[in-house]
């Protein structure tokens, strides 16, 4: 048997499908997915607007999936995807999760939990950023561009 | 008819009783409840352990709650109280609520937002800390005092 071990990019074009599951319903398009054994474990996409909940970032609501999923209160060996820099609120949760790698595609410099540093996530979360960038953010700008016109 | 205004000593005494919850059923011992015109409209306490999730802590648990009361995904007439100076997430989570007002009882030198500086927090949030801050700072103390022996 062989096992096909799949990139950064394959799991990122996934949550950028999340995205624009998001779009189509009118919420803000992020993605993400959280991945454990190679295998996506949870998916979720903003639904802030859906659920009238202004926590309901799609990082959370993977992460909480992803718990769910694995009957633990920890993430350590698994690999969140999200298209978009998480803010400081998911950056905790990401911190409380133990998360084992974080994986994400555009910056977000408004309110990217990195201006705060490096502090807000767990010394032992690897961070990799920018893959599919481009896609990622193109999908958040054009929706505010729509929103405002 | 005489209306009482109750005060943030009243508010806090109810959120301590949440916290003994919590302990009473092997949770870090964090309460928290949202008021809103001088009522109460949500109350939760931790159940990271029973929901197996660690970001399941007093104050996402509350703010959810509210907005689930009221329909919104914002609180900014609303005060949120809670025992513990809140962690970074929960103060991400209270950003995005644009709550009125935060009240906490015991600061938290390790995890709470305020390490991090204010701009954890939205601006228009007003802060009040300190209120029966011994008797919240004791029942997380000795907790976790338990828990070591």
């Amino acid at each position: 048997m062989t096992i096909i071990k799949r990139d950064h990019e394959h799991f990122m074009k996934e949550a950028l499908k999340l995205a624009v599951k998001a779009k189509e319903q009118g919420e803000v398009p992020v993605g993400a997915l959280v991945v454990a054994n190679n295998q996506i474990i949870a998916k979720a996409f903003n639904q802030t607007e859906v659920l009238r909940d202004s926590t309901a970032h799609a990082e959370m609501l993977a992460i909480t999936a992803a718990f769910n999923h694995l009957g633990a209160k920890y993430i350590k060996d698994c690999t969140l995807y999200v298209t978009l820099e998480p803010c400081v609120m998911c950056g905790g949760a990401i911190y409380w999760s133990q998360l084992g790698t974080l994986v994400y595609g555009a910056s977000d410099q408004q309110k990217g939990y990195s201006n705060l540093g490096k502090k807000v996530l767990h010394p032992r979360t690897k961070v990799v950023s920018g893959i599919l960038a481009e896609d990622c953010k193109t999908i958040v700008d054009d929706f505010f561009r729509e929103i405002r016109n």
